[in-house]
């Protein structure tokens, strides 16, 4: 028999396989229907970690932003996706995913239990260098598959410049050269008309 | 203009982008009909070093075990899935990953190609603490999935429990635990008869 702690983590492991089964609107590169999963962006966040975490103005533990990106989608198993330009989804999106962090994490033995919850709680409260780190590379990752998508969801959802401009300010303020890429493909897909001002 | 070492980083993640359309035999969780892509399994597999890092016999750097598990796969761009039973493929695996990497990691600047080419070699060699580790997680995340798909390759491949003893005696070497875990549901596999003896 397993101990004990070993059948939490496995059953942990097993529960969380649903992330690769909740979508985000945004498609895959050079897809025009599949949609991106949780798991699959998770995992795209953690290469762009690896080699990405020079332009953070501040000092980061890496090892600690790779662990928030892999998992600041686990709630979503619960919760689901909320778009990040659906203002009114967003109204209870937090509490819809503590309840879910309560549920998801709480399979864990109590220790690492404890440490997802935190690390979680860091990467939403968007404080810390770490977090802060995390969530410029959960807005870039979206930025640049949609603009690799000819502006998909941009099109679909009729988001114009300034939105993205607004969704994205946290780069300016602490990766100013991830933030100027951005910059340069807004004002690219607004000459080629893939994006409206 | 972002510089050229930030552009050659940008085409490198657009390019591994490419990992989520890379089929592996198993299935997601609970889906009949739905193959797992690498980006997925690479993801899985980071979860679970986050959390059965105690487990290795010997002292891992963690950081470096999950950067090993969230590329070792990019190789599969160019080379394809090669399912871990088809000994003909696995004859001339290493020459088709080999040129692949030589292409994939070059997108990176020289010291990123340098680092991903080294983490990988290191990861197929399997003779490092963390190579092992790793190698023990790339058999052990696929053992769970399909023993929790009721051994859907095991039945559709007519795999044995020797066979699966024998690709998996890595963890009898280097996790006594994971080890355990795994001899124990392939007992109670055979016991159901999703497992042939």
């Amino acid at each position: 028999m397993p101990s004990n702690r070993l059948s939490k983590q496995i059953q942990f492991i097993k529960e969380v396989d649903k992330l690769k089964s909740i979508l985000r609107r945004n498609n895959v590169i050079g897809t025009q229907q599949r949609n991106e999963n949780d798991a699959e962006h998770s995992w795209h966040l953690g290469i762009m970690a690896m080699l990405l975490s020079e332009y953070s103005n501040r000092k980061i533990d890496l090892l600690k932003v790779i662990k928030m990106v892999l998992i600041h989608d686990m709630v979503e198993i619960d919760a689901g996706d909320t778009f990040c330009y659906d203002k009114k989804a967003y109204e209870d999106k937090l509490s819809r995913e503590i309840t879910a962090a309560n549920r998801v994490f709480c399979i864990l033995p109590e220790d690492q239990s404890n440490e997802m919850m935190s690390l979680w709680k860091e990467f939403e409260e968007l404080e810390s260098p770490e977090a802060i780190f995390a969530g410029c590379l959960d807005r870039l990752q979206p930025f640049i598959m949609n603009s690799s998508n000819n502006g998909q969801i941009w099109r679909e959802e009729n988001i114009k410049s300034k939105d993205i401009m607004e969704r994205n300010n946290l780069l300016q303020r602490n990766t100013i050269d991830l933030w100027e890429y951005i910059k340069e493909i807004i004002d690219n897909s607004l000459e080629e008309g893939v994006l409206l001002d």
